[in-house]
């Protein structure tokens, strides 16, 4: 009756439990269906209707083995032209600002190196990129435009994310980041670009390329008015927004978030309680970035206490890209945010499971083992939940399930 | 006339030259020869006393992939029982020190699953962690013993440390830690423990099973006097000796090491101008454990200026280790020696090269890319060394060749 069937597993559902009685949503002794790439059954393995054999096309016994949700990165900019690797140790070598400008550093290097990339070139470049992710267990992944700012480079940019998505085994949610920093030929004139970006909202929300918009509220990019601006314009395009907010200043961007009724608002290290309570009214996830926070050795700490008091849903993701977090591993991310944000590792797990799915609109149909859910999760071996964010720097990925096919271990 | 050739290759030979003229030791358009697990040739491929396939059994063409020395880990306890990811968490959960002793807290409760394990149930749990180094290109590994506290259980896992060694394509260096921290029945009779890590000292010897003696001296473990004393005795049995130093306060433990002539003095947050002194005239290594610091968090930063000005050889490692640093990624410990300790992406990798081989003694035969050294190196997939310390939590090995055999990729 079933396509296949895992046995002898032990579950961490992820369900989100209120009253806290089974950490992780445990299921132990546990046994999870598949059929037609959706969680058809799951629940202790004596609660069967009848022997393993008889029920599925094919049984997999887990040895007890954890299986989790697949993991779910809900903020990245995976697609690049470059790599600022140069940059980064010239900065440590003690090289001037100037130098480092000379050898092409800042984020208009990767502007330049991505517009002048081809689709195939951007595209091999991001592969090994979103493998490392694919091999720790990552079935869904958000990747954003950003670094091509014109119609035509940043269209290249989601096309080549949605390539990634349709050829490797996960999904790929797009988000349109035109808005991510002033393209050089803007100079000077940071509202024009703001037309030029409301400009380009038809085409690319009737493209179907992108599937939410996104901003960077920052005094080094663009000021609240000027992300109203776009957030409007993604609302008369139809299109979900999220924002890069309070990264480095208080700009008040997770309250702007929370008004335009945002998926999301992320980084906030510096949001302040009005803010907090903001997103908690309008429902919006406070995603964290802990290899920014690393990479930049920044000392503001998001409030972590405040976003729980107010029962905001807070998410984790890898931020993947060149400039503040080249970083390619989710699972170290799990660490991060327990090491640097004390966030606890259940919270950690939640972060990149039930609450990124949030993140990106899925809540319905990924981020938990649920009956009904897409069939993605992840066998593991350890002998704890917790052991995936206390580990460093290791992989204990035994098997992943994707839409219910194996495509990944034994 | 040579066994293997690798040609088209880019060299990192990682060479010392106070000079610096060329970066990283760096020879471009380089080949690189192997005959009876050495390096037989290496210089510019316009200067191959002939055509490839004339000069070797087999030619690899690098395809411009850059070669570095095979990665050293100078130091690590990868050896132990048992794991702390339910301390990790209940820590985080704000469980107090109480509860967490009671759950089985602290290097006691490692020292407990240690004494417990057999020899095959510690090498099975030693093995996925050693082969997450091995997968990054690390080809040689020191493994310290101190989680039994006793002749029989340190000989037990100075064995098994052996036994990694003998079946694992790298080199294994072992070091004997009886002073690591003072075991339940000597509560209160730290002295008499010593006196116990002295009386074991010939037998260690004896047995062949470690190449070197280490401790820890810190107010929380042993004083200097008592390191004194072991370290007496480690010199009476003909081994040379290491030290876990100013970790957490300036004991002078520094200066200590090389009294003692120590191959390096480990940690060093907390060393003083004098102490660096003293390691530079007497010749140590500084290692440094970015790793533990992260996972710490701890703010005092080790005098990495000092140590340059000095011309203090600095060595990087993982400190693998259940309790301060689960970290079995030494790429990833390249990253954090830069974002932590500012060291230069160069400074790093020599660390794990260079310096990390002369911190175990084997600068002769080891660390560097060098005609009649051992032929073990690592073919990377990058564009510039640099990228190896820049990125966070990706893999570019390509292939590990080990004393001249291909041990890993096509
Ligand atoms: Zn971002
Ligand atoms: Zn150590």
């Amino acid at each position: 009756m079933w396509d296949e069937l895992w046995t002898g597993a032990r579950l961490a559902t992820m369900v989100a439990d209120p009253a806290h009685a089974k950490p992780y949503g445990a299921v132990e002794a546990a046994a999870l269906a598949v059929a037609g790439g959706r969680i058809a059954w799951l629940g202790p393995q004596s609660a069967l209707p009848g022997a393993p054999a008889d029920l599925a096309g094919a049984v997999h016994d887990c040895a007890g083995r954890w299986i989790t949700p697949g993991l779910i990165d809900c903020h990245t900019h995976l697609v690049y032209g470059g790599d600022r690797a140069r940059e980064f140790e010239l900065r440590l070598e003690g090289a001037s600002y100037e130098e480092i400008a000379r050898a092409g550093g800042g984020i208009r290097f990767t502007v330049a190196q991505t517009r002048e990339a081809d689709e195939e070139t951007l595209y091999n470049a991001a592969l090994p990129r979103l493998r490392a992710f694919l091999a720790e267990g990552v079935t869904t992944i958000e990747i954003k435009s950003g670094y091509g700012l014109s119609l035509e480079h940043e269209l290249k940019m989601l096309r080549v994310a949605r390539r990634l998505g349709a050829n490797e085994a996960l999904t790929v949610k797009t988000t349109f980041l035109g808005a991510h920093a002033l393209p050089p030929e803007f100079d000077g004139r940071p509202e024009d670009y703001i037309d030029a970006v409301i400009a380009m909202m038809p085409e690319v929300a009737a493209s179907g390329l992108a599937d939410a918009v996104d901003a960077f509220c920052e005094h080094i990019a663009f000021y609240p008015e000027q992300v109203a601006r776009v957030f409007e314009a993604a609302r008369a395009a139809g299109l979900p927004v999220k924002l890069h907010a309070d990264q480095l200043s208080d700009l008040k961007g997770a309250a702007l978030a929370a008004r335009f009724g945002a998926l999301s608002a992320d980084h906030l290290e510096y949001t302040s309680d009005e803010g907090v309570r903001a997103m908690a009214a309008s429902g919006a996830v406070a995603v964290l970035l802990p290899g920014a926070f690393y990479f930049l050795r920044e000392t503001q700490q998001p409030p972590v206490e405040v976003f729980r008091q107010a029962r905001v849903p807070i998410a984790l993701a890898s931020d993947c890209n060149p400039g503040s977090a080249p970083a390619t591993s989710l699972l170290l991310m799990l660490n991060m945010a327990c090491t640097l944000f004390r966030l606890t590792p259940e919270e950690a797990l939640a972060g990149i499971t039930r609450n990124g799915a949030r993140a990106l609109g899925l809540q319905d149909s990924h981020g938990t083992l649920e009956t009904g859910k897409a069939a993605d999760f992840v066998l593991w071996d350890i002998d704890h939940p917790a052991e995936l964010a206390y580990r460093i720097g290791f992989n204990p990925c035994h098997q992943v399930v994707k839409d219910g096919k194996v495509v990944q271990g034994g």
